[in-house]
């Protein structure tokens, strides 16, 4: 992780040690980088380098990944906190290539929360789960003092299978590789956003969050040669590339003309003064593939719900510093750095 | 899970249904077991009869399991939310008489809370999973603003591997069976307890949370024939020893001269007015053993850190309505019943 943390420099981080914890501590850019850095992965070990950890366990290749849910409000256009939680850590599941199998779930609900609602996250849960064909295996409740919760938190556990032989990670990453966008970005933040300001727009902005493991299975069904599948959730599809660049030490080039951004998410941003290559996505990944490869998987995507409109959108080239440009529309090119503290709190 | 909530009829549940969560529904008693009926398993058909569930992947016979820690105060004599989040998910793998191999950690983490706190936590964790074996293998980190949470929750999931032939569920019981426990009760519940209330004892009470796969992995290594591992968290002694005989639908005798209970420990309950049978432990747990191993698993307890005061404390008879019978040391005899709500909240 050190290298994630010193380089992309265009936007410094205070020298001084942060003493507390803050929201921008848990927005998926650099902050938080810096704080999974140097206190839990220092302290832990663990490998913060990708979405899951594989653990090989009686002859089996297993991954097994975790996230926490605190989405406000509980309920937004397009989904809610059950069905997110499922998605989320299916998805992560997914980006290293495994087959999700199971999936636990952890409850902290706050005293005085509406048994009924409960009920509406738990069967939302329930049929996002069985959609994706996971068990939701094991689960645990704990219920806390008014005040201290925020109606429902939610933290899901997966456990999937790899069942072929690909080395899915950022290592993998080659120069000349070719990187494809599934779809068009920033609807869940702004969905979640707009549901929590009040803000109304025409159409209605609804969250893209969705199981990506259909995809990702019909690039491996197909032998496509993944190199690497990042879901663009915190941080959205920018704080991903320069995750990537910087773990590969390549440098990417996106075409800003490839990327797709709906106009009530633009208006929505504008608005709210936000860049949208920043913003959470549930539902979209990116995979880096050698060129040979990259018409049929475009074509692959293109033929699911999931994907219809993927995208080219970036090249890898050389580079030891994990740089990333953005090839605008006018012509001109801009670097592209992670994000420095959280755009959107708790939009997941 | 419908005879556990219809049984035990000492201590009547109100009919009327429950609108909002309580902290009671947090307290491992029968309003959360009612929760988990209608609201979990009813919809996501979750086994809620064990601690953990096993998986079936490539060849591999694991077993996965989760909680979520909410534990108050965050530090307490004998522990940490940390080193409680990695030995109460290794112990309800040890439960499952599966070897831990693996923990995944989510915190949700209050917006102002010291990062100085924040890494001791972590460092506890770090210090307990290496002396389990266990490796952190991911994690995830999410704000939430001031006032809605409580410094810090952790959620951590585990995989374990079951490398033995044995069937250790409420459904292996036989009448016939002894009930071992690993060694006094009520320690923990009232560490905590007495740190967040300000009690002094003398001495003072430190929680007994501890890792208990080893005492497991002695058993099994010595080919004991478990029928049932229970850790006794939420609930108690008394809560589980009721939970096992409703789901083995037999009755369960038990011995209270043979339960140890120290002084300070029955001093703060007395004062309290609490019943130490029903305050949660994290580092005890029963066993039920065919009655021809009892003497040589009790010997192999005795002799580990972990069970150096287990005792014979009770047997399982026939009987079809799960009822459990407490022997009291003045000679009379009375009905134990699960706990109805919470005694303790945020205890774990």
């Amino acid at each position: 992780m050190s290298e994630a943390t010193t380089a992309g420099a265009s936007c410094p981080l205070p020298r001084d040690p942060v003493d507390c914890v803050t929201l921008a501590h848990g927005g998926g850019g650099r902050l938080m980088q810096r704080l999974i850095a140097d206190v839990f992965a220092a302290h832990l070990g663990t490998d913060t380098g990708h979405d899951g950890a594989v653990v090989c366990a009686g002859g089996a290749r297993l991954v097994t990944t975790t996230d926490a849910f605190v989405v406000r409000p509980l309920f937004f256009p397009g989904g809610d906190i059950g069905a997110l939680a499922v998605h989320g850590t299916v998805n992560d599941l997914a980006m290293c290539g495994a087959r999700p199998l199971a999936l636990t779930a952890a409850f902290i609900i706050e005293e005085g929360y509406a048994v009924a609602d409960l009920e509406r996250i738990v069967r939302s849960m329930a049929a996002a789960a069985a959609a994706a064909g996971v068990q939701v295996v094991s689960g645990d409740t704990k219920v806390v003092e008014r005040g201290h919760g925020d109606g429902v938190y939610i933290t899901t556990a997966g456990i999937g299978l790899v069942e072929h032989a690909q080395d899915i990670h950022p290592r993998a990453v080659r120069d000349g590789d070719v990187l494809i966008v599934s779809g068009d970005l920033g609807r869940h933040g702004m969905a979640v956003m707009c549901a929590r300001e009040n803000l109304h727009t025409e159409p209605p902005i609804a969250s893209d969050q969705q199981n990506l493991w259909p995809a990702v299975a019909a690039l491996l069904a197909a032998s496509v040669e993944l190199h690497c599948l990042r879901d663009l959730t915190r941080g959205g599809f920018a704080t991903c590339a320069v995750e990537i660049a910087q773990s590969a030490k390549l440098d990417i080039a996106i075409d800003e003309a490839a990327l797709t951004v709906i106009a009530p998410v633009a208006a929505a941003c504008e608005l709210l003064g936000l860049d949208p290559l920043y913003v959470a996505n549930e539902g979209r990944f990116l995979a880096i593939v050698p060129a040979t490869d990259a018409e049929r998987a475009l074509a692959i995507l293109r033929s699911l719900p999931a994907g219809r409109r993927s995208s080219i959108a970036g090249h890898i080239g050389p580079g030891t510093d994990g740089r990333v440009r953005l090839h605008t529309r006018l012509g001109t090119s801009r670097h592209i750095a992670m994000l420095s503290g959280a755009q959107l709190p708790r939009i997941c």
